[in-house]
């Protein structure tokens, strides 16, 4: 069984931001119990990753790490006319990756206890996102 | 259902290219038209990742950020008998990943926009690559 | 068909490990023949990728890679009450992600000749470790 659901993310400022109960709402309206959630977000400056889901100073470390680690010195890149933010927030999505899949049984995502779906917003301005949330199981 | 095919591609020069329309063909002939289509290149030197699709200079643009950010200097390796270019090579491969999946509906890749899927050949002289392309659903 | 197991790693030490057999051993119990095989670790401090599968100095390569550009300065982070290898553990985890996924062909994984699958091991002391290993096909 495949189920296939889009959804519209609103605007999120540029960091890293929890939305693992979107995707558990879809779980649970699925009606699959076992198998695979696959997330998939259609832009090339945002991403997908899992990690930590308690602290929000994870979050901001990680917008901190990875501001400091992906340069934004546009004089370094070729693409730069949208932005000092956005080559090095096309950088960032292919080093965090578009999708994340996580395993289902009896009907609940199986994160660990400490993880959650994390929305990586690189550009300063994003603007809303969308994401395609794929089912696949029995 | 399940399709699977095995593809060679062509030798690329180092850098980022596009192969989505390798991938495109295979969701067509699978005729499966709601699922995941899954891309695994069974290399550990050259990687798959998603980005943008239009401008050339966002692809230089990448090849020089993992040159500078993965150093080649052979003195930091251990394993540095196959080249300048080789351990440099494994650790973009684990960056960037070795594989992508998109989610399929109406028979076509839900590519964003501004997706396409990247080839990334991480070696001066890689020769030709070996991917699997998996398509999942109905 | 979907067949899910739990396993539960030994405690390895910091650094990068091949658990290759573990995940063949389930491919070949599932019965499934043709589809996808994804393993998934339950942790934000641990992470799972694919490479080279021979030389033990590739794995010591890539941990001495991750320590030099993800920094273990505390000063940097603001989560830092877990010690100095907390948060870049977090982050390293992202960078190389909390799943894998292989072609399955013939009741095999389809890695190619010098791949393995690799536990990163990102805490100097993270215990064991739990990872959920699903197969869909048929």
């Amino acid at each position: 069984m495949v189920k296939t659901s889009h959804k519209v993310l609103r605007a999120y400022p540029r960091g890293f931001h929890i939305i693992t109960d979107i995707v558990e709402a879809e779980v649970r309206e699925s009606g699959i119990r076992q198998g695979i959630c696959h997330v998939f977000i259609q832009h090339t400056s945002a991403s997908l990753t899992i990690n930590e889901n308690a602290d929000p100073s994870v979050r901001a470390d990680f917008e901190s790490h990875f501001t400091r680690n992906v340069s934004e010195d546009l004089s370094l890149y070729l693409h730069n006319m949208e932005g000092r933010d956005d080559m090095p927030a096309h950088i960032k999505a292919s080093l965090l990756g578009s999708s994340v899949s996580v395993p289902i049984e009896n009907g609940k995502l199986q994160l660990g206890t400490w993880q959650g779906i994390y929305l990586g917003e690189h550009r300063n301005h994003g603007g809303s996102r969308k994401i395609v949330i794929t089912i696949l199981g029995e």
